[in-house]
């Protein structure tokens, strides 16, 4: 995103960046996007609004930053890759399950959730700066598996991706069932193998 | 859902009724669900407040019933049996790709989801009166492909029903990304076979 850090932002800066994406995460939860604000987020912080804004142009750029921060394992941002696709998309999904179980994740990704879904603009911006970016990371995953001949070569990475992942966020959005580690590994497998398996050879 | 009409209804309160769904449709695609209001409905479609609450007991309920009301087709409720799953499936989910890019469907439903997704009171109010008959209905065809010796007898359904029809969901409430009859076609067709066909032996 536009943070326009240089090589020389002291410590003391990278603490106000971590306790402004922080606030704004919490407070996303709290009072929903609709009623954060770039003043919320400055007191909570306990830093001045001019700081939060030589970093980001809006509080929907402050919450992207927070949420991506946030969701970042230790590891970096690639999916793992140990060649076993089953059990690295099943440990992806598990761990999904397990942030979306988590109050400070839950609260910011539904409001989040939710003004995407009525906000055309925001939803644009998602796509480009937060979804788009995991799609990618997704489809490599995929694609390494297609060259390590494991995915046929013409599979369409797009729908394969929605296919491993939307029900987890159907089940998340519309709480229509329980969001369990054994929902995950249902969801992987199936998608896998297909509802067809064992009965109509693969055309 | 809990009408209270009887085999006597005249065509006039029929009228009335029809004229009542009609009214919380539209306005819940123009003002949203947290404005929607009985006043308003009544209003619109030019009845006594009264009318309204004889027959529904809230203005969810009155909701539930134009979406269901306006989502039936002339030929019932069941899914289409031709014996051809995968035909069968495609024009489903065409017809749902239809129907959510149409404005008249697409702004109510949207204004539910958003409410569903953040009161899970109502969401279990959905799951109850309308996506659980609706994911029974699902299954049901599924069950009958299964008879047919078309899917294999221990399939979770309630797996693979999330699977053909959460990547429409995810990509309309998301936009993130076209929602046309080739997707539909093509989450059917990789949901059917897999992500895995031709590639590794079913176990």
């Amino acid at each position: 995103m536009q943070r326009r850090t240089t090589p020389g932002s002291s410590r003391r800066s990278e603490a106000s960046r971590r306790a402004i994406l922080t606030a704004a995460f919490e407070l996303a939860g709290e009072v929903g996007y609709a009623k954060l604000s770039i003043e919320g987020i400055a007191a909570r912080a306990g830093v001045g609004k001019q700081t939060i804004y030589r970093w980001w142009p809006s509080k929907g750029a402050v919450l992207f930053d927070a949420i991506l921060s946030l969701s970042e394992g230790p590891e970096g941002s690639a999916l793992p890759d140990t060649d076993d696709l089953e059990a690295d998309l099943k440990a992806v999904l598990r761990a999904t399950v397990d942030e979306l179980a988590d109050p400070r994740f839950d609260r910011p990704l539904r409001a989040l959730a939710i003004e995407i879904t009525q906000d055309p603009k925001l939803a644009a911006l998602y796509a480009e700066r937060l979804d788009g970016p995991m799609q990618e990371l997704k489809k490599a995953r995929l694609r390494a598996a297609q060259k390590a001949g494991q995915l046929p070569g013409d599979l369409d990475l797009d729908v394969a991706v929605d296919l491993i992942w939307s029900p987890l966020l159907g089940r998340w959005l519309y709480r229509s069932g329980p969001l369990t580690h054994a929902y995950a590994d249902a969801v992987v497998e199936t998608a896998l193998r297909g509802l067809r398996h064992n009965t109509e050879p693969a055309s």
